[in-house]
């Protein structure tokens, strides 16, 4: 188990060596040193190369001994695995710390391969040097805007922390930040995990407050119990989100050729994530929402929800999504129902799913999401139809008689509109405590639009459907209750 | 049942009246002429008014007698429910054959709006003319850019048909189809139903040339049994994807508030469904993406699935995917596995997944499609990794170092190399006759990457995840099964 000053070399380094820099654009050596560079790293840079190049403005050196001592905790290295046990001792000496390796040639690659990685990890361990990796991606911590990696996106700043035995995963998660805006605090690809596994990276997590959720990708775990047993410490402080694949026998044989990963008996392993409070995902969707709503949402109190509906179809499916949890479509409160009489027609539905049927005016929806928000038999809120307005505002905006005729007032109000009511979400959740879901299409269909795009500017989730707000939310619910028991026993 | 004249009325109109026109860009008789004059309608338009103002440049008249006979097929009435009786008079006097009816105040409006609809219909059968809706949110048919509606969006010409209980359903699948590219023969939004239902226009859509696949959303039904015996003869000929609201009791209790259904069983609606060819989609986004399939890949063969991917990761989840449906993850016939080994170096998977491992070089990607599309014990093929190049390529593009230092060079060839990749799965499976469908979460996080728009721009939809091209081609596979087992029998 590397110590935390280990970890903090590697997420917090004050300076960086690409070691194997390349002035080829398509090697590894070009690539991390120029995703270093162009996000921004707030530490020193350095970068060896045999023939002592100048690389993107780094003027590189031929050896690790050639740099200042002292100034470097974190090595990226891109260099053959013949070389890799004597460029250690080079780091070793000059007080480097952490070494993250992108090289090949490993465990993934036959005997010979095995016998090189025992022997890089008993050096490494010897020497006092964490070793990332090998064959692994990169590295990413946005407090230092490190983006040390082979692979793009450098992710938005954020709260969630990946750990992945798969660095396509790493980049998938991140991608769908880029996306949704809700970001990360670190990633790491773990590679082939010869030193650091996926259990090591999340257990580092649970101490850092730079994290609020772990994120994790397993494909097989050599003993999963004792893998459980970490994640469970992890999880009694702080949620974690763990996607695992090789659940049936065709993705282990898959598992087996990827990573060289074991059958696990997927009920049982299922059943031990629940009891260790572990948040197991079908999916890397539902995996990242899960970790992006635990992030950005408080946690509920209970399992009563309210659907607050100006989209009486999407109401009635959201119902039939709800039924399907452990979430609660509660029963309207008879005072509530009363206070939301004083604010609508008599059509609206005088039921949960609220639906508005068309019967608000400029300010009933902040109104009565307040109303439903603040009352004590109400847990949780899950808002839909946002950006409705908008998008026929955008029809209007894009035809061919905008400005004239009232368009440019009716464009703009439709627009306010919908940015308020995501602003009131927000506010309302915050000023309650209660988780408030906005969920619509349009997130994904138009992330423009000034409904998902006011979401999104909350620092907030705007989920493409209800289906997946209901799933994020059952998560939620699910760990609070196990939080809940935890505390009390 | 309408006649197919009145139904190319309400779907191909010579002309349109928009009925109660208004000056008032709030009022739907002011949206609807916006949205029909910008999407650039083919026929002619008119418009009604008391005042008889201009709106939008259309001289407004009074009454609808005072149209031109015979050069107005189409009614779309914004006019207040008490009127429309004589309006449908008028209408017929004109030779109008359809009407489309935003109107509320009929069965959703308590026992006296029950009896207005009654009578309406029977006024309507009595005249002549189709009466769609009425309280529905219009109709949409991009044949001949008509876009009669009072809500956006306006959606991409394609060949999928909607018909919906939902006026927001039609609204969500079109965002769906302006997000993915893939477009909509007609759309209709069946409001109250009152003598059009959502079977009517999915018979219509069986006999429709544009339309190559039914997209239904219903809440319930009050014969469940009559409503799938209509389906199974239009999926006689034709894919009818369905969407089912209130399948469980607190959706059905939504349902009853929302559209006044009635409840169904939902597992013996689910068998039904089954025995008729219907394929039923469990959300939204499932039912836009199943539909999107039909529309634009070929039906498979078998089920016999392979699964090439250039992301390791991604190949385990949808092989675990794969397992949990009717297709197979086929063993690579030796052949096969020969062929391949000439292109890649040995450490591939030789597996299915056939996972490249980084080996591929600039024609491996195309060559190795190829090879395994066109054998004949593969059925389809889902493609993963199509992206992440050009991802990389993005934060070079966007560094402060480009276009130096040969960044201009690698990007272009990395995105040069997506789009080929893009085109060779449309291209091979127009060829082969086999599905080949691309998954990748860049088709959403970055619709721009060169990779997910070629795929756009091939008239095929980029999944979004894999897990989801699996349902899809799941769906598929289960249509073609009980087609060919209809044409033995």
């Amino acid at each position: 188990m590397p110590t935390s000053e280990q970890f903090r070399a590697l997420f917090e380094p004050r300076g960086v060596v690409v070691a194997g820099a390349s002035s080829h654009p398509g090697k590894f050596g070009f690539v991390s040193l120029h995703n270093l560079l162009a996000a921004g790293y707030a530490g020193k840079v350095f970068a060896t190369n045999l023939n002592g190049e100048e690389i993107l403005g780094v003027q590189t050196v031929p050896s690790i001994l050639d740099l200042p001592e002292g100034e470097v905790d974190l090595a990226f290295v891109c260099t053959p695995a013949a070389t890799n046990a004597q460029l250690l001792r080079d780091c070793a000496a000059r007080g480097i710390r952490a070494a993250f390796l992108t090289s090949a040639g490993y465990g993934e690659a036959g005997e010979e391969g095995k016998r090189a990685e025992t022997e890089l990890v008993a050096l490494a361990e010897e020497l006092g040097i964490l070793v990332a990796g090998p064959n692994g991606q990169g590295v990413v911590s946005t407090p230092v805007d490190l983006c040390a990696q082979i692979v793009a996106p450098n992710p938005p700043p954020g709260r969630i922390g990946v750990a992945s035995q798969s660095g396509n995963f790493v980049s998938s998660f991140m991608n769908l930040g880029v996306q949704t805006g809700i970001g990360f605090s670190r990633g790491v690809s773990a590679g082939n995990a010869a030193m650091v596994n996926v259990a090591d990276y999340l257990e580092f997590y649970g101490d850092d407050d730079a994290t609020a959720v772990g994120l994790a990708y397993v494909e097989g775990l050599t003993d999963g119990r004792a893998f459980l047993e970490r994640l469970r410490r992890v999880a009694e402080r702080k949620p974690v989100v763990l996607l695992k694949g090789g659940a049936t026998s065709g993705g282990q044989r898959a598992a087996a050729s990827h990573t060289g990963s074991l059958a696990t008996d997927d009920r049982v392993f299922d059943g031990a994530c629940r009891q260790a409070g572990v948040t197991r995902a079908a999916t890397v969707e539902e995996a990242f929402e899960a970790a992006a709503t635990f992030a950005t949402q408080p946690l509920p109190k209970g399992n009563r929800v309210v659907v607050l509906t100006t989209a009486g179809g999407w109401g009635v499916v959201t119902a039939d999504a709800l039924a399907r949890t452990s979430l609660e479509l509660v029963e309207l409160p008879e005072d509530l129902l009363a206070q939301i009489d004083t604010k609508l027609p008599p059509r609206w539905s005088r039921n949960n799913p609220v639906d508005l049927a068309g019967g608000e005016t400029r300010d009933t929806i902040p109104e009565v999401m307040e109303m439903v928000a603040s009352h004590p038999d109400v847990d949780a809120v899950i808002y839909l139809g946002l950006g409705i307005q908008s998008n026929q505002a955008k029809l209007m905006r894009n035809g061919r008689f905008y400005p004239d005729h009232g368009l440019e007032r009716i464009v703009e109000y439709h627009e306010r509109q919908d940015r308020r009511f995501a602003e009131a979400a927000a506010e309302i959740s915050d000023r309650t405590g209660k988780p408030i879901l906005t969920a619509t299409e349009l997130a994904t269909a138009d992330p423009d639009n000034p409904g998902p795009a006011a979401v999104r500017a909350s620092g907030r989730l705007c989920y493409p459907s209800s289906n997946r707000a209901v799933t994020a939310l059952d998560h939620m619910w699910r760990y609070a209750r196990y939080r809940a028991r935890r505390d009390l026993a």
